[in-house]
């Protein structure tokens, strides 16, 4: 056995899987951001040398992964497996993309959460030694998700302040059985939750309630309290949701105040970058996780992160038809490699 | 450790996973067809008591997942996580179906190979520990199918004779580490195969060469020749890509054709039912599998069976763009329970 269930809804590894390497590469605004100089590689242009925004945010994947595997000094064919997953229909970017690079794929979908997704079912199959190496990757471009999930970028419509910008961006990181300065020791696995909020433009609200069950499951099945993080990581809840977290956490007795950041709020400088309530996208937790989360868990600064990633489940279609947006997320235990139990 | 890779795309368990119960739900033309006494249930009414088709196919898979738990014996806090996906934009069909169950769920994208990457997820997770039962599931509907990647119903418009119908119908197998007539013994993970097909009307053709390249690596990572299996189980070529998979596997050197079945030529008449090259969608396969394959590895008629579901990747957008439909298949190896290794 290579790992146990605790408690409802968590898995703790019996032998931690290491991140062996991450890459990111995000387009101009985020490379403007306050992270810019975090971030691997730049993109200068939004269309990555394509035709489309689709193609773009393929390409953009594609050199993501491949970066990743050269940052782990691996050759393509020693990866096993990737777990990858786009925000598009039927996961275009992702099919389109790491196609090229030969190697076996499951496709996933968690909407925005599905770095949490990718890290979960990868560090599972490491764990379970169904490969010395696996990838994850997901990415998200303004471009490409403007277009499918609101309007057409030319249409020039306005935003609400309770409106996120998608992130154009990709995150990957290789996981394996040794090598790396950080570990994951355990997932908490999401389930769907739906406060039947309908606000597409909103959607840190729909998916609060999604990170507060996540986040509050792994205090229950790790027996844990919230400073036994040094850091609790949302994916893109924004101000609005980062809010509502709060209270509902609170409402259950947890203070999370102190650890909690939001990755959507981290990666646009909210007063001069015009991006409202924060970043998301798969993207945006990827990249930031990537470039900024892991390596200070690589340094020692934070010994040990819950990164929980969010995603709003709907389509353009759900919401024609007067649909809610339910929310999942998919909580992720990383610590820094070689310190002891705490 | 739960499973050893074996040669370059493959997982063999070192104790096998018991498929514990099956269940499928189809609509009206389904139950008409050929295997029409083998489901559970047909629906009389394609909106399964809904508005829409994609509340009609959340509706679909809800229950058979709900049943293929009640079959198992078991309650649903008893199923520790939940694999699914369908072929929806963002897949909602799943999202808005099983959020009722209160299960965690790892949401897919694999096209309509999805049930061979549920099936081979799940019983990962289960082999390595990660939960005593695990639920995978999935689901298509021609009406909302037909509405994501053609025409609306209402057009009317003619098809040709290569594509194909898509299955109204849903498909579930609760996993688990015993109990069943039935066993996975390993899984082969597919690469995602691109010959530049771009015909949306004939998805055989686009999916033959990843079924043949997962086949084939099945064969070289098991080291088992086409005899070694009684059946090696297609999900949705159809009459031009089955002949499409029997040339390219001849032309490895490997004559498949008194094994092979597609379960899109089994689901429905096609002489009486006007269907053309067959049944496709993820529910084509996953149906087929839990009601006419199922059975019959269970009661040992046929002792060993490769279930290869294969997927197009492709979205209205991928289409509009001029992208070509790449191919996946993801294969599982299962087995009648109790026999001794051959």
């Amino acid at each position: 056995m290579s790992g146990q269930t605790i408690g409802q809804q968590s898995i703790q590894f019996r032998e931690p899987v290491f991140i062996i390497s991450g890459a990111s590469i995000v387009g101009k605004k985020e490379g403007e951001g306050p992270l810019g100089d975090a971030f691997d590689l730049v993109g200068e242009d939004p269309m990555f040398g394509t035709d489309s925004w689709e193609e773009a945010e393929s390409t953009l994947q594609k050199e993501t992964a491949g970066l990743a595997i050269a940052k782990a000094g691996l050759k393509n064919w020693q990866i096993r497996t990737i777990y990858a997953g786009d925000l598009l229909a039927q996961s275009v970017a992702s099919s389109f993309g790491i196609a090229d690079l030969g190697i076996p794929v499951y496709g996933l979908y968690g909407a925005c959460s599905t770095m949490g997704e990718a890290l979960s079912l990868g560090s599972m199959a490491v764990a379970a030694g169904y490969g010395e190496y696996v990838l994850a990757v997901t990415s998200s471009h303004f471009g490409s998700a403007e277009k499918e999930f609101r309007f057409p970028l030319s249409y020039g419509n306005q935003r609400p302040l309770s409106a996120t910008w998608t992130v154009t961006g990709s995150g990957a990181c290789v996981l394996g059985r040794q090598g790396g300065r950080a570990r994951i020791m355990g997932v908490t696995t999401g389930k769907i939750i739906d406060y039947g909020l309908k606000d597409p433009q909103n959607m840190g609200a729909c998916m609060a309630p999604a990170a507060c069950d996540t986040i509050y499951q792994n205090f229950m099945d790790f027996d844990r309290m919230p400073e036994d993080y040094d850091k609790i990581v949302t994916g893109d809840l924004g101000k609005v949701g980062q809010q509502i977290l709060w209270d509902l956490l609170a409402k259950k007795g947890y203070d999370i105040r102190k650890q909690h950041m939001d990755c959507g709020l981290k990666i646009y400088d909210g007063k001069t970058q015009d991006t409202h309530s924060g970043g998301s996208g798969c993207g945006c937790a990827a990249t930031v996780f990537v470039s900024y989360i892991l390596p200070k868990i690589e340094s020692g600064e934070w010994e040990r992160v819950l990164f929980v990633p969010t995603g709003a489940l709907m389509s353009k279609v759900s919401f024609n038809e007067g649909q809610s947006v339910p929310g999942v997320a998919h909580a992720v235990v990383v610590e820094t490699a070689g310190k002891g139990e705490r």
